[in-house]
C-alpha cells in the first residue's frame, strides 16, 4: 500500500528502529546520575550528541535535543528573540513558512513585537534582494529594528528550495541572526551558508516522532525563555527521550549515507510525475520550482475538483497523499503556502514519496491519478473543454451567484459561463468561500483570461470579475 | 546488578516495551491525517487517551500527552495562572515541590506574579491548615488574590504522602484550582480528591521517556501559552510522540493492575531497610513519615560522611542509589526537601526500588552499606562514639574554624570537639559550607545538644553556636 506523504511524517527507518530498541535497555536511565546505568546513558546522549552535530555541521555543544521540531523552532525563535531584545524587536519572516514559525511570530507580534513576512514569488521561493531589504529598519510606525530572520531551506508543501547561502550573507552583512527551519531538508544534506540557528524534526527524516534538534551557533545571543531547567544547556526542558533520540541520531546518519542515490532516484520518480500528470490529466498546474527543489516531492493542483473527495478516492485506491485544498483544512482556507505563490489552491495534491518508494507504485499512481479526477469532475458537473460556443445570448455580462457554495463550486460556475459572454465581456462571480480569491485569479491565469479585480458584494459575499480575452 | 533508583527513572517495564514495538510499526504517521495510515495513528491515540484517563481517573478530553512530566508541570501551571489573571496573580506551592513546579513559580515571580511558599513538617508533609490559610488574600504589599495552587501527591525525594485530599477542599472552599504533580505516584494508584489539573511522567512508572500528561478538569479556566498549536487540544505543541503515548497508556494500565500486590511486597523491603539501617550504621536519620508514604522509597542521611563519596561506593559494590546531599548538587547546596523539612543533609541516600525488585538485593544492601559508611567516616576522620571525656581544658567555649571545608567536615570538626567543653559550654563552628546550616542544626537534634543560632562571622562565613547540653 504505497505511502506517499513522506512530508508529513517518514516511516521509521530499519536503523531508527534497530537503534531505538537497543537504547530501550540500554538508555531509559537519568543521564544526569553518576551510576553505572547514568554514565552509559550519558555515553550514549554524548554520541548522539556528536553524531548528530556532525550531520548538522555544527559542534557538539551547540546542539540540543527537543521533544519535536516544532518545540526547537518555538525554542529557537523565543530565546533568539529574548536574548536580541535590545538590539531590536522585529521578527522578519518568510511568508511560506511551516506554521510552528508563522505561530511564534503570531505569539510575538501578540506580545508586542513586530513581524515582517517577505513574499514569494509563484514558484514558492523568496527573492534574495526582497529579503535583504526586509533586513532593513522597520516600516515608519512599526517600531524596531530586526531581532532575527526566519527562513527555511526548503518548503514543505511545493519543496521549493529557498536561496539559504545567499539570505544568510544578507543577515551576517545586516548582523541579524538566520534561524534556518530544515525540517524538510536535513535528511537529504547539510544546510549550506552561514546560518546562526537551525532547526529540524527526526519523524521527517524517518527518526521516531517525539525528537526535534536546535542548533545554536556560539556567539548568538540567547536566552532560553520559560522556567529554567538544567537539561540540554538550558534549553529544552524535561528528562531526554533518550531511545528516541539515540534512534534519531542513528537515523539521520544512515539517511545521509543514501541520500545521493535515493535523492537521484526519487528525483527521478518526481520529475515522471511533474511530467506525465499534465498529459494524463486536464487543467492541471504542477506547481514549485522545476530544478531547486526537494528530490521527493511534488504538489499539483486539478480545477473543478475538491481536494478532500480526490485524496478520499486515492485513499480508496490505495494511496495516502495530502492537499494543500481549503476543504481539507480545519479553518476551510487554502494552504498559506498556496496563497503567498498565488497559485491554484482547489483539488490540490502534494506527493512526497519516502525512501524506498517502488517505481511500480508511482506507475500505478499515474494509472489511477486521471479517472479519479475525472469521477470526482463529473459528480461536480464540471465543464469539459472547449468551453462553450462563444454566442453570448445575455449580452456583455454576466453575474454568477455561488454564494454559500465551497470549493471548487464557484470556479466551476465561472468556466461553465465564460462561453456565454463575448469576447471583452465580462463574468461577475459572488462568492463567500475564502478559496475563490485565490482560485478565480489562479484560473484566469490558467486559461489566459483577465483577472479584472475584487470589491465587496451584497450579503458579505465578495464579486470578483473576470474579463474574456479568449 | 541492582539499580534502586526507580524515583529518578525506572527501568522499562516489559509492557510498554511491547507496546511500543508494536506502535512503531502501526503508529508512526500523523493522527491528523485522514488517510489509512493516519486513521490508525488516530485509533492508536483516541485509545492510548481512554486508557491514560480512566487510569488517572478524568474524561479523556481532559487528558492531553505532553514531552515530559516537566512540560506538563509547567503547561500547566502557565496555562492556568494566565487563565485566572483576571482574578489574580499568587501561586501557592509547597516548599518540597519538585523543581519542574518550584522554577515555573520563579519564572512567575521573575515576569511579576507573586508566589506563597507553604512550609512542611520534619516529616515532609504540608499542614492543611497553613496550606488553607496561603489560600488566603495575598500577604501585605504583595499583590493578589491566588490564581492556583500546587500540590505533589507525594514528594520524590522522601517518599512523604501529602494530604492532597484535605488541600483539594481547602482549594474547593476559597475557589483556588489545585494542580497536582502526581509525578511519583501515579503508578501506585489515583489521587484522590477533588483536583483541578493533575501532570505526570511516564518514565516515573515504566514507561519510556518522553512522555508525561496533563489533565485539566472542565470547568478549570485555561489559556494554553506560548504559540498557537493544533494538536493535543492546544496544549501540548508538536508531532505526538505516538509510539511513546501508547507505551505509556499500556504500562500505566499494567503497572496500575499490579500495584496493590507489587506495593505490599515493596513495602515490606523498604520496612526493613527503614528498622535495620539505623541498626546496623550509628548515627544515621531516616527522614520522612513512617506510614504515609510511597511503598517503594526510603531515605536516610549518615553524619560525617559525604553524600558522593557514598555513591561512588555503593556504585562500586553494584548499587545505583541518589541523594540530596550538597556534594551530589551541581550548586553546591543541599537538596530543597531536606532543607524544608529541616533534617540532616550529608551523608545522605534515596533508595527507590523498581518493581520487581529481589529480597536478596536488599539484603545486600543492608550486608555492605555499614562498611561502605565506616570506611568513609575513617577516611574522613569523623568521630566515634562515644565523644571524649567531659574535662575540657578550654575552659567554656571553643571556635573551629572550617571555613573553605565542604561538607561533612564543618560537623565532623564540631562533633570532635564538643566533648572538649563543659556542659553549659559552648563550640561555634565558622564555616561557608552552604550545607552546613542545615547540618548543624541537624546534628543537634540528633544528639540532644542545644542549638544557640548563627551570625555573620569575618571573611564571608557564618558563625553557628551549639551549646552543649549532655
Amino acid at each position: 500500500m504505497p505511502y506517499f506523504d513522506a512530508a508529513s511524517a517518514a516511516p521509521l527507518h530499519p536503523v531508527a528502529r534497530q537503534a531505538l530498541l537497543a537504547s530501550l535497555d540500554e538508555g531509559w536511565a537519568d543521564p544526569a546520575r553518576l551510576y553505572r546505568e547514568g554514565r552509559r546513558a550519558r555515553l550514549l546522549l554524548d554520541a548522539a550528541r556528536e553524531a548528530a552535530a556532525e550531520a548538522v555541521g555544527c559542534r557538539p555543544d551547540e546542539l540540543v535535543f527537543t521533544p519535536s521540531g516544532t518545540r526547537a523552532v518555538h525554542a529557537g525563535i523565543s530565546g533568539s528573540l529574548a536574548g536580541r531584545r535590545r538590539v531590536g524587536n522585529r521578527l522578519v519572516v518568510s511568508a511560506v513558512e511551516h506554521s510552528s514559525v508563522l505561530h511564534a511570530a503570531e505569539s510575538h507580534a501578540a506580545t508586542g513585537g513586530a513581524v515582517t513576512e517577505v513574499p514569494v514569488g509563484r514558484t514558492g521561493a523568496v527573492d534574495p534582494d526582497v529579503f535583504a531589504a526586509a533586513l532593513g529598519a522597520g516600516d515608519a510606525g512599526d517600531a524596531g529594528t530586526v531581532a532575527l530572520a526566519c527562513l527555511q531551506s526548503a518548503n514543505h508543501e511545493v519543496g521549493t528550495e529557498q536561496p539559504v547561502a545567499e539570505v544568510a550573507e544578507a543577515c551576517r552583512a545586516a548582523g541579524v541572526p538566520l534561524l534556518v527551519d530544515a525540517a524538510q531538508s536535513l535528511g537529504w544534506g547539510p544546510v549550506e551558508g552561514g546560518w546562526s540557528l537551525l532547526a529540524a524534526s527526526a519523524h521527517k527524516w524517518g527518526g521516531p516522532a517525539g525528537v526535534g534538534l536546535l542548533a545554536v551557533r556560539k556567539g548568538v545571543r540567547f536566552a532560553p525563555q520559560g522556567p529554567l531547567d538544567e537539561r540540554e544547556s538550558g534549553r529544552a526542558p524535561g528528562f531526554e527521550n533518550l531511545p528516541g533520540i539515540v534512534a534519531a541520531a542513528a537515523s539521520l546518519r544512515a539517511v545521509r549515507a543514501e541520500a545521493a542515490a535515493e535523492g537521484a532516484r526519487l528525483r527521478a520518480l518526481v520529475d515522471r510525475i511533474r511530467a506525465r500528470v499534465p498529459e494524463l490529466v486536464p487543467d492541471v498546474e504542477v506547481v514549485g520550482d522545476l530544478v531547486r527543489r526537494l528530490p521527493h516531492l511534488v504538489t499539483f493542483s486539478c480545477l473543478y475538483v475538491d481536494g478532500e473527495t480526490v485524496l478520499h478516492e486515492l485513499d480508496r485506491e490505495g494511496f495516502s497523499v495530502s492537499s494543500g485544498s481549503s476543504c481539507t483544512s480545519s479553518t476551510l482556507t487554502p494552504s498559506h503556502v498556496l496563497r503567498a505563490m498565488g497559485v491554484l489552491s482547489e483539488g490540490n495534491v502534494r506527493v512526497s514519496l519516502p525512501a524506498g518508494t517502488a517505481e511500480e507504485d508511482v506507475d500505478r499512481f499515474l494509472d489511477v491519478l486521471p479517472a479519479v479526477v475525472a469521477g470526482v469532475r463529473e459528480r461536480l458537473g464540471a465543464p469539459t473543454r472547449p468551453s462553450a460556443a462563444a454566442s453570448a445570448p445575455g449580452g456583455g455580462s454576466l453575474v454568477v451567484d455561488a454564494l454559500g457554495r465551497r470549493c471548487p463550486i464557484p470556479v466551476i460556475e465561472l468556466a461553465k459561463v465564460i462561453g456565454d459572454v463575448p469576447v471583452g465581456g465580462t463574468v461577475t462571480v459572488l462568492a463567500d468561500d475564502a478559496a475563490a480569491r485565490l482560485d478565480i485569479p489562479a484560473w484566469c491565469e490558467m486559461r489566459g483570461q483577465e483577472y479584472v479585480g475584487e470589491s465587496p458584494a451584497a450579503g458579505g459575499g465578495v464579486a470578483y470579475v473576470v474579463r474574456r480575452t479568449s
